[in-house]
């Protein structure tokens, strides 16, 4: 399809040169994807100024929205935050959900992933709880938020906040930029602009000097920890500095957990970057009682990978399940569709047909498999032997 | 040097082509290394049938001596040991050390080490502390063993079974190899063969049919874990089957321990290997008290991460000491030198005088440095951010 537009002039509007672009081709970092009638092109890499993520719409318009920054992390509160801000923070909670861009393109609002796809399931669940009329006044922006919830299929963890009549899910904006440039609005101006079009947005637990920031976000991140909550993101007033985010010792716990149920699929990074970050938090939250530190991580290690070990054992498959609420059949399809093209391995578990005060609705147990955990369990249980 | 030698010679005695000896002297997997007057080609990697660490001789016979083989490990004792073995097993002891091959070449005895290189430390040793003349009279023969004991240059390691009047250092032959074949002594003639010639050796803890090995091994593990020894190997009576081990949770524990003192410069799959082990331990072993197991997991992890941010917190350089015993400045010298061909980054923190009942010696106290722990710690220290 590509080859219908002008390439001089994509280039053109992504700032970079002819040669660049086809390279990018070439490489394979940029990809053709479409969904329905929109057509664009994809970043799934970094590539000179442009983020990984970033695309370009495929449109008359050719609309750019560029890639969601990655979020630099604080291993130590003090000194990095007095060194890195400028003078006032805001302190926001940082939610354990998914990254999504919505923007409004060919008169439709959709939902970009990190990745820079656009999800059919998000883009219809935004399409549905949110009034985002703010993008037809400002076409220009996008709208930077998380979605959260039990009932979503990346980040299926349970918030109160959104529970909702048949589903736990909710989008909370947390950063609004212009979407060619990527410049964020002031948090104030955002967070004017999001309540007066009644939008769900994160706020701001505390703003305070950057030389005592450290003290409030190490009060403010035990507290987080108690209510099993993620951490928080430091911002500048003026977003002139990147954000800087901070977690707690519960979602470290979490994260580990998660990646031991299915260890042989993991990546070995994953598992030294948590510990890491627990190993500098407890020197400077200098624990009274490490120990208590120490056995977290530990059972966060060990019980999930006995737990898949037994299951395996048993004749079980150990998979990630995952519920979602569609509204048709239609929409299962266009969702298993897009797992397709991500190339995710999913099986349906459990098709329910629930009924709603909007209709009769689909309530769908996903298992997403992890071949690799699986597999190698079951050689190791059968006398397969480990060479190293 | 080699360009004195014939290439076909060298080729036709490691039995490959000239052609891939070319290609591996190219791709840097054979490299020139000498010690006093004796010359020799190593094999850093695995090449076609040779083993990482087989050498040869640059002398007239061009003697080659295979590197000593991978032993696979059992991730699960049962159904493991029955798949893996023909009839019955000799359970030995594994210790913790460094493995040495003692071969004769140009009438001396010589240690290789792991990686195919003459290390002059445990030359002197093995000079001094054993009667070599078994290979006089099998010099197609290599010694293969486990250097072990406090006052080692690589895996120091307290064995109160070797300690002498001034250092903790012993050399444990569990293995007799043809040089130039790798064929194996049957278990019981390497036996009678080393008490022959009185040499220190492992001796089976038991031997017993493979189909009841795992019972006996978990009951010898069990009772090697309260010892804080690391574990066992599991062989053929005839070595005609390769050799299996199995680890302790004390050495996982200590491993760990070890690799999160210095945990920047630790490998991650080094992490990973020891908590999967730790997992199907678990399971096979049916914990009764797996909290026990985290714990000691969790704390070998964050404990001397912790500690090791403290010392660079308060100044002090991380370093792994290590106390050696030279005859003399000489001694010391040839040992420093190889360290550096070795590309080892060490520091000398103290030399001393001690006399013994042979005379004057010296006590060295060595620091390794590794200066990515300690340059990184101090970086998040100093509010360096992390970027993911």
């Amino acid at each position: 399809m590509i080859s219908t537009y002008n390439l001089e002039d994509i280039a053109n509007k992504l700032n970079i040169s002819l040669k660049d672009l086809n390279k990018a081709f070439k490489k394979g970092i940029l990809r053709e994807y479409e969904y329905k009638d929109i057509k664009l092109l994809t970043f799934k890499k970094e590539f000179k100024h442009l983020e990984k993520g970033t695309v370009i719409f495929l449109n008359e318009n050719l609309d750019v929205v560029r890639g969601y920054p990655k979020t630099y992390r604080a291993i130590t509160l003090y000194p990095t935050i007095k060194n890195h801000f400028v003078d006032k923070v805001a302190i926001e909670e940082k939610l354990n959900g998914y990254n999504i861009r919505v923007v409004k393109v060919n008169d439709k609002y959709v939902a970009l992933t990190r990745s820079g796809y656009i999800c059919p399931f998000t883009t219809k669940k935004i399409n549905k709880y949110l009034d985002l009329n703010i993008l037809d006044d400002y076409p220009n922006y996008m709208l930077c938020g998380e979605m959260i919830g039990k009932n979503n299929p990346y980040t299926p963890f349970y918030y109160e906040e959104v529970e909702k009549e048949y589903e736990n899910l909710g989008f909370y904006i947390f950063d609004i930029k212009e979407k060619e440039t990527n410049n964020s609005l002031p948090v104030k101006e955002r967070l004017s602009l999001l309540e007066k079009y009644n939008l769900p947005h994160t706020k701001p637990i505390k703003i305070v000097d950057k030389d005592i920031a450290h003290e409030e976000i190490k009060n403010i991140i035990l507290e987080l920890d108690k209510k099993g909550r993620e951490g928080v993101v430091i911002k500048d007033l003026d977003m002139t500095v990147p954000p800087l985010k901070y977690t707690t010792h519960f979602i470290h716990c979490k994260d580990l957990e998660e990646a031991f149920t299915f260890f042989f699929d993991l990546g070995v990074d994953f598992i030294f970057s948590r510990v890491v970050r627990e190993g500098f938090m407890a020197y400077e939250f200098n624990d009274e009682d490490l120990d208590k530190r120490a056995y977290d991580i530990g059972k966060s290690i060990i019980f999930p990978m006995v737990e898949s070990i037994k299951k395996v054992a048993n004749n079980e498959r150990v998979t990630e399940d995952i519920e979602l609420i569609f509204d048709s059949e239609e929409d299962l399809d266009e969702y298993l569709e897009f797992m397709r093209k991500m190339r995710m391995v999913i099986k349906i578990k459990k098709i329910e047909r629930i009924n709603t005060s909007e209709g009769e609705k689909l309530k769908v147990l996903i298992g997403k498999v992890y071949n690799k955990t699986n597999d190698k369990i079951l050689a190791y249980l059968n006398g397969t032997v480990w060479s190293e």
